[in-house]
């Protein structure tokens, strides 16, 4: 057990919106939901899996719907209390902890701030080892794992609970209940015992982006130094460098959807690139060859800076340099790609690990 | 208190597609599910809104979804106890009875049911006096009176508990959810003491109803004579006769829409009809002029039995009579006009009483 504070806060920060792949929604948004809720009620206890007891009860606390929606409807705080309440009353038990569902500007933070504000620890773990669109691509999914109870809550308070009878399930009822909400909304869900989280989640990841973040502050000002630390930490592959030149986006009931060209600033890898997302980046290819592709990591760096370049936030002209990091193994099983490989997006190819694709 | 056997359902089945002014489902898979259920487990008990205590806890039961839908997708039964199930969970109080929420085919007999399965008395009221499409209007919420909790349950036992902040909200929760669900979904919703069915409840609707489908059947045979017995009992209208030419219907979410047209048989009730519904008819036009308009109850007859037609039954060559049914007091209100009256369909007319529009 350890505490996070306001300095942990701002690295986590950073690193989660380098495992967020794009998505996951505005990282600074995030960073102050949580730094407010630990000035207001306190630095937050970190537990590892291990400490998680078979008694205990773990919930995630996440923001569903399309990041540009997030971004202008940010929670209260209060939806989280209600949902986690929700949970609680179904379940007829008290919730122990809180832990993160996902990498991601407000994935990873909110859940520390609702664990703030109800006086629980957060376990540092989540089940994706990134960000993903959909609520069923998670590791506990790919274990058997239902994603319901589920709460979604939004800023007037209604509250949906999904009883449904698998993640799939309840992934549809959550999106178009959000859609109903405006967009975006809190959701409370997939409770956990410490046996489930030990054998089914990622291990360690706040821990991973603090120090993520911690690297990339120890390098700021030099954006190519900030970017080979990033790939030394993840073991990522360098797909592309180059200039924005074109972002066709649109938002899709609860999903930002779209594609982003960029050409080649340097002739070592590739004169064109292309990168399609939905909320995160998916498939990757440089001279029309697919050079990563979902589940592994898609992460755009500003080439100035190193910092992590959102979906929303791509731009003509803007100059990146593109990074591609392998999935967790969970992920690269013949489920894990059944659940988010290519195919499920409907991209018509096969899944080849970013280390095949790109030999350096 | 009396109780409801198998006869006075198939009368009830009769009298409420009468009031279910084209919608409501099919009265025969309506009376099926009832008279099932009352072989299995019994009777069942009828009670009046005064017996009613204000300890007790009535909720309504009902499909929601497209018409079309329904009839493709019977409730096995088990989806009503679910949806009760959760709403005590909830409410953490045992229900103490079942009503209907609108007259109709389906929402009239599955009530019914499920009073029968769940060993409860069914009150002698409902919540529109007719049938309406959606969820909100209903007398209750004109009285304030909110839909949830409200527990959507499908065929996988899929169950979604919508906890909204009023009716408007509880409609759309449920309905994207019902979607999701495939297009029809049970629901046990709005929980009721005595007090409040007392105050904003229609009374007596089963004992109508069923009085309704007993002179029905009396005079079965002799169309005209059944029509005329319909119009006595309920104040009706003769707005059309005439023989249908065209029906333009589609399925839209959990909604059927559409409109149909029918030319004059003989001259005394003008020459050419239009109909436009939204799982019930709404907006009833003779020769361009509106003769009769929500809330105020619009229903098309068959010429030679004297029986309802629903809207997914009308066919070109039908030959109808059509009849205009003033609507309870409550939805002649300014509240009631807001929530059910032509505007809220989008149709820019005022709303004028079908005893002013039809002048015999």
């Amino acid at each position: 057990m350890r505490l996070l504070g306001k300095d942990e806060v701002a690295s986590i920060t950073l690193g989660a919106a380098v495992l967020a792949t794009g998505g996951g929604g505005d990282p600074y948004l995030g960073s102050i939901m949580a730094i407010d809720a630990i000035e207001e009620y306190g630095p937050v206890k970190l537990v590892s899996v291990d400490e998680i007891g078979d008694d205990d009860l773990f919930v995630t606390v996440a923001m569903v719907g399309a990041p540009t929606v997030i971004m202008e409807k940010l929670p209260s705080g209060e939806e989280a209390v209600i949902a986690c309440r929700a949970i609680e009353k179904n379940l007829g038990r008290k919730i122990t902890g809180i832990y993160p569902i996902e990498a991601g500007g407000v994935n990873s933070l909110l859940p520390i701030a609702a664990a703030a504000r109800l006086g629980l620890p957060i376990a540092d773990m989540d089940g994706m080892g990134r960000a993903f669109p959909e609520l069923q691509m998670t590791t506990f999914h790919l274990h058997g794992i239902n994603f319901s109870p589920a709460a979604v809550v939004d800023v007037h308070s209604n509250c949906n609970l999904v009883l449904a009878k698998d993640a799939v399930w309840s992934e549809r009822f959550a999106r178009v209940v959000c859609a109903q909400m405006g967009g975006a909304a809190v959701v409370a869900a997939c409770p956990l015992t410490g046996a489930q989280a030990r054998s089914a989640s990622i291990r360690d990841i706040l821990t991973l982006e603090q120090r993520l973040g911690e690297a990339m502050t120890a390098s700021r000002g030099d954006g190519q130094k900030v970017i080979s630390r990033i790939r030394e930490i993840l073991g990522a592959r360098m797909l592309f460098h180059g200039k924005v030149l074109e972002v066709d986006r649109r938002t899709e009931g609860a999903f930002n959807r779209g594609l982003a060209r960029a050409e080649g600033l340097s002739s070592y890898k590739g004169k064109s690139f292309e990168v399609q997302f939905q909320n995160e980046y998916l498939v990757a290819r440089v001279d029309d060859e697919v050079c990563c592709v979902t589940p592994d990591l898609i992460t755009l760096l500003d080439d100035e800076t190193g910092m992590p370049v959102l979906t929303e936030r791509l731009r003509y002209g803007a100059r990146i340099r593109a990074i591609g990091i392998p999935a967790h193994r969970h992920w690269r099983s013949p489920k894990g790609l059944e659940v988010a490989g290519p195919r499920y997006f409907r991209y018509e190819i096969e899944f080849t690990p970013v280390e095949e694709l790109v030999t350096e």
